[in-house]
């Protein structure tokens, strides 16, 4: 089904991400070796027990030395060292991508810090889920789910057919656009939500949350991810975040409104809006396999 | 396990929650005969081939007659006519209730239209779903979830002793509050989230949203409920809704401020509070049984 020869990857990062990512290369790519590293021990040894990779180096400059392709899968906020520590061992050639959540920083951190022998273009596979680390490494994580990869006017076409062919090996829907569309497209569609959970729990009184029902766990759901994840995401992609927010506020202003001016007609066309807009988001997940039956 | 006799009680309003209600009662009172009503005669002949009630009548007062306990279980909008419609049927010492989402404005609809021989006191049961109708009705709809009574300083004690002991058979957790008290509460971890939910969709791209994760759906999920319910909720509750949108536009107005000010210890600090509030809902939840283990 894959028309592209992957020899070799090398993971960096061995979590939900990147754990997970070693499992589904070795399904679609058998012959493929995978490399791993983590600055921890314990999680490269429970990554080789969990055949997530093959061979797991303590040092991140050696595990590249050879690789054809790279791939960052640790918080974005190590992305500007790491990319600094591999730069003069990765060979010429090598096509390095990462799975951070926002691109237009990793993009300007990569332009910086690697030599022009090789090719930087960001990925961001849209999968995971509020679990974390390896243990919770599946093979399927990426089935049926969207990936956007972020190339600039420099990113050379092949780069991206061969980055294309690899996420479409490993099961998933691939689109492209620039790291800056990227970041303002996610701060609508996943760090507002983010936001969002996180906000409408701070604001609720403990006592009162225990009454609460199905609605409000899960419109909070996504408050219970990380911490440390979230706020590398949020502070790298602060001002299109704020926007969404702006974006939301207003919103949220016009409901206030005709509450207030008791337009029960307003409210009403609001919820049906809303309504019909979410069923046909559901309807159209449903026939693209992106949700299960 | 209940010590309660309950010899008949009457439907109004067949419903998930109306048709639940009859199945449930069936299972735990099985002597007790179930009345229905519904405007609709389509709904009247599902509910009874659903085993939601033993009798139907197309004319409300007709329904009630007899009655010891009667149920509206219908839209809140249609409260103030009902009440209107079955005061005068009702019999001496009747007990009403209603299982509407909001209670102040059941509450004065009750003191102004029915007579003095009969009382009302209304309940709140905490389950259901984004479906509707007599088909999705299931006798465990109330199984483990919340229900609020809303006594005022004139309901007698003895009906808040049956109705309490009724929702408890049926395998509910009853607590009490007055009706404005309720509204408030209500406002703050049912109707603001509803709002959320909608806003959030109503301000997103249609195709932007298509490339939406999980996250995205779950936060949304509740904006797919019925608008015509919703519509009533939020009108009949407005001002508490208004004030709860107050509270989350400045939680909102925070984190955009700590985002533009690049303040990554306050929304570490405030990613870390909302982890911590929302695991430990949900440990006490799992605690008393309100979610699944």
């Amino acid at each position: 089904m894959n028309n592209i020869h992957l020899e070799n990857v090398c993971l960096v990062g061995l979590g939900l991400l990147g754990g997970s990512l070693g499992l589904a290369v070795n399904r679609v790519f058998p012959t493929a070796r995978r490399v791993g590293y983590s600055h921890r021990a314990s999680t490269r040894q429970r990554a080789l027990e969990a055949g997530a990779v093959d061979e797991v180096h303590e040092d991140v400059a050696t595990a590249v030395a050879g690789a054809q392709l790279v791939v960052l899968a640790s918080p974005i906020g190590t992305f500007e060292t790491l990319f600094r520590e591999i730069a003069p061992a990765l060979p010429d050639g090598c096509l390095v991508t990462d799975v951070g959540s926002t691109k237009v920083w990793p993009a300007r951190w990569a332009r910086r810090a690697l030599p022009a022998r090789v090719t930087f273009l960001g990925s961001h596979p849209m999968a995971g889920s509020e679990q974390r680390g390896v243990d919770f490494a599946r093979a399927d994580l990426f089935d049926a789910a969207n990936c956007i990869l972020t190339p600039t006017a420099r990113t050379p076409a092949a780069a991206v057919s061969f980055l294309r062919q690899f996420w479409e090996a490993l099961g998933m829907r691939v689109s492209t656009m620039s790291p800056t569309q990227h970041d303002r497209v996610l701060a609508r569609i996943s760090h507002l939500p983010h936001v969002l959970a996180m906000a409408l729990v701070n604001c609720s009184d403990p006592q009162e949350m225990l009454l609460c029902g199905k609605g409000f766990l899960d419109t909070t759901r996504i408050a219970s991810g990380p911490p440390s994840v979230w706020r590398d995401i949020l502070m790298s992609n602060a001002e299109n975040t704020a926007r969404a927010i702006d974006r939301l506020v207003k919103e949220l202003t016009q409901v206030q409104a005709a509450l207030r001016a008791n337009r029960a007609d307003k409210v009403t066309r609001q919820l049906g809006a809303a309504q019909d807009k979410r069923n046909q988001l559901v309807e159209r997940k449903l026939k693209r396999k992106e949700l299960p039956a």
